[in-house]
């Protein structure tokens, strides 16, 4: 029942190297606004962007063994998606396990629980995105699993997917739909650039997007303010 | 039913300059300790405090339609407040929108719901006060209104209220009573800048604000402490 | 029944200098996982660590009168801990109570509820943790009282015990255990430094703590990534 | 500053009373939508049905002394409103204020708060909707007002207005369109009721709202499972 | 990129039977304590124990169109499972869609959202698991899927598994795994009939589960209290 | 460190009968406030009103090894007391155990963290409040204490308190205070008949307290609603 899955498959590096100068809100919307773990999860550090292969941990609550496990899957540019079974917060990840995956080349960790030591981890430049901050230790007592489908705040996460990670929050794209999506980016990127110079000359989007017959059609009513307004 | 109300009635600038100056914990408490939004609504940039009439906004759960009308109505000096009719966690709001509100003067954004593209929205120096950061985008498929009073965040809005903002929050003023709350908020500060002097001196506030004999007479006790406290 | 406490016990100051040193995350391991406050409690400052001798306030809800006659109390290096007998959010504590509290020299304080004037207590270099920042001001009506034991985010602290706080949180040392806790503290720190060597150098967790054997004791299979995976 | 406005205009009693009849959920959406109290409100009992005209009451977090000054102002059939003017999950309301109210008729109380004495309260027949229940006490020392406009969770209530309250929460109707909005719901429930037969005999809403047209435009695709499904 | 998936392969009704009367605590822990929806999910009435088949729609948040469209997919004993692409509290379901999916014989409905008209549900016996009761409307705008693999609070439902549901939250089993989970599900009933007769009579699961030696060697202490404890 | 006391004094039995009967709301009130557990925990079943000597479990999160260990240090008429070190939502409790406490002929269970089998617990006649229902199961790996202080839900509980729990909630009374504590009661509610009487008779709170005048001097004004409120 429970199993470590070595050799994983890992999404094309050119993607998800797109994938990542793309960001999560482009990501999201290029594949039809799914994918998106839940905002629960927010960043220890500011202004970092990453995309990798995710290495996935389905983990007990509390018990933070199974991490110890991962770490010898991990490869140079991997993300790892730790997701307990139930609901916690204690503090799963420290400073140590750090650099055991930085010694790796891991990109960062995405999970859905607390983590300690964060002042080390910014120091170190390790990026985490973590649902709490929280000195609890865990366990090891208990087993899990490695690389094997998880459910991370909300989202399904299969090993060797692209997890995407910035300020707004986190995305996960399926592996074999990391370049589709990533051309998609880049389409709507350059149909964003357009606007985003119209807007910024001081047009409106009511017009650029052609909303005001829509508006009207709907019910819409403008009217100058009364004075019992 | 969905109407937009232009050319509203805004408050006095100078009252709204003043209302910047002393910030929202001053503000709150010269209006008599009203006017704050919750606490759940938290600033993405940190140190930044504005004042400026609301432009308000209605608008349904995840559809962020009615913002895009909001623009047109908004001025140099503006703060948009966007309450959604029912709670969201969605996106509501990027970049692309901020650079329209950029190109108009406008100050800042208040919402209770969540915003993207919060590196971008730092970077281009567009401050936010919202609920939450989510990448989730929002459709634009249902009405709402523009510049009718809203219920944002626990408190009621009205357009052309002074909106003021910082780092501890978000208070409102009745757009009839900005210059007198600015007239009060300059005495607290008069008689606060005198009692900071003393408390820096290390008077105690215990006789500074003469508290020793009513705490008395309530019935607290000073005892020294004995080995079985 | 509402009482000052006065000349209280304070830990020894080499000690609680030594706990400051280790962090809350290892002093919360080194004395066996208790003593954590719960992660609820932020800091409104980065990269800040302090330990201090706790002076315990005991607040109703909303009412911060009892903070103003803690003040007295409070000497140099000494953690402000103030705990409300009832869950709150109002804003108990700015600038004003910091610049008296700094003036004796206090190092930070600790609080499951609001504060507000966060700028300026950031610029004033005065240190929070706190469950929420809130502007809403609190009343001066009822009796608390001051150096009792309390219950602070879920954590049992009595005067003059050890409070360590960091980015991490914050934990509480029995008086009269903090040298004891500081020496486990150090030799914990030295283990680790062993250890954080061998894994920055690559050397894996599972070989260090020679898990291998135990895990597989427990049924854990390694298996390659097969095509249906 | 804090008032108590006597004898206020109440909503049309015919119109409350279908208003009653129809329930949250038709009120709701016959008004278009709005005025919906937030979920957090939950009734104490079950099953049970209210409508009455609105006596607010603005009261400070933890302190209940303006419930006792709004007593004065309640008559038969009334429900009473309280809003604490910040965040507050203390017990303001407990049997005797029940027996007070009970005295003069008033059907319910909807407060944004706790309450307590709670099987009292269900045994003596008097309903609450509240956000949690709680025996925590409050105080009797800061003003509040009484029928004056509040925002209780989420929603802006006026001295007067229909409140009408079931299993599914509470919504708030304006006074002077209670007359239409309960001709609204009469519609509505006409409309229903129709549906509800053919529903109930087996037809299909794809059929009877003819949704299948429109979703298929829009690009919904049916299809049989396959084996890699 | 939005479909519904028709005549899905549903889970053996006999071993579907036999999951229904173990129970969801019973099935999730023999199924490796896998399977649990989130414990935000709650019954709205009380006593009640079904399984049945999922048939799952994935919904935008605040869109309850294809609800309608998952409708005709239901047969004889499905359980209809509801889950949002983002956070809704919205109320997606009411009593006409609960008069449609009764005529079609559906046991229940489990929600990762809210949903309405409580009391007519509870009346006319259909049963629902909700994350909130609300009575807020949603519109019909924005296309989903059903009979896709859905997360619903936190768990992985695909079309045609086994939800098990009743006042302990629901489970969920693979559709090709059932019939062995109900062998270990009664497997697990016998062994725990045993102990419970013994329990009721009085022995100690500390003797029956022969814990002392194990608890002793990891040391833990007996001693008597005494007087300074 | 990890240790069980066995033997504890428990409070007198007398006065435990007297808190039972005077309930949670009149026993927190008598005892100056104090006491109260957080509102979190609820009630399983309805209309049950307890109080009994505390056994207290302290337990690490998500394991309930030491609920095992406590059950053998149970007495008829005690109430059992669960405290988990760090938050946890695990279901720890199920009717097994409630079995070998019932046999033993303990009152009840109080616990911040999760139950199951409720539905058997209700049938047994099993009292329980806790802060969630969940089937997640919990381990045996880890020890904790038995019949230490332990903080519950906010509250500093100590072996051999009395624990009186109802609809309310739950309220601890130092064992040494019991019978003073119970006096009070029987004051309070002497004095609330006489309240009870004349307020079912009409009588105002406002003149029974004699409230009017200190209303007035704080500045209460009442006047008649105009047509522009």
């Amino acid at each position: 029942m429970h199993v470590v899955i070595t050799d994983i498959e890992r999404a094309d590096p050119v993607a998800t190297a797109a994938l990542a100068a793309a960001g999560v809100a482009t990501v999201h919307e290029a594949q039809g606004r799914t994918g998106l773990l839940a905002p629960r999860l927010r960043p220890i550090q500011a202004g970092v962007r990453i995309a990798g292969p995710a290495v996935t941990v389905s983990v007990p609550p509390g018990d933070n063994w199974m991490i110890h496990v991962a770490v010898e899957q991990c490869r140079k540019g991997d993300v790892l998606v730790v997701a307990p079974t139930a609901s916690s917060e204690a503090g799963y990840f420290g400073e140590l396990l750090a650099c055991s995956l930085a010694a790796r080349g891991v990109h960062g960790l995405v999970i859905d629980a607390g983590v300690r030591d964060v002042r080390d981890l910014i120091a170190m430049g390790f990026s985490v995105w973590s649902k709490c901050i929280s000195a609890q230790g865990t366990v090891k007592e208990t087993l899990g699993s490695v690389n094997v489908p998880v459910v991370c705040a909300g989202a399904l996460v299969r090993p060797g997917d692209v997890v995407v990670a910035d300020d707004d929050g986190i995305c996960v794209v399926a592996r074999d739909q990391a370049g589709a999506i990533a051309g998609r980016c880049a389409e709507r990127e350059a149909r964003e650039a357009g606007v985003r110079a119209r807007l910024r000359a001081g047009e409106l989007g009511l017009d650029l997007y052609r909303m005001r017959e829509r508006l009207s059609e709907r019910g819409l009513v403008w009217r100058r303010q009364q004075t019992d307004d």
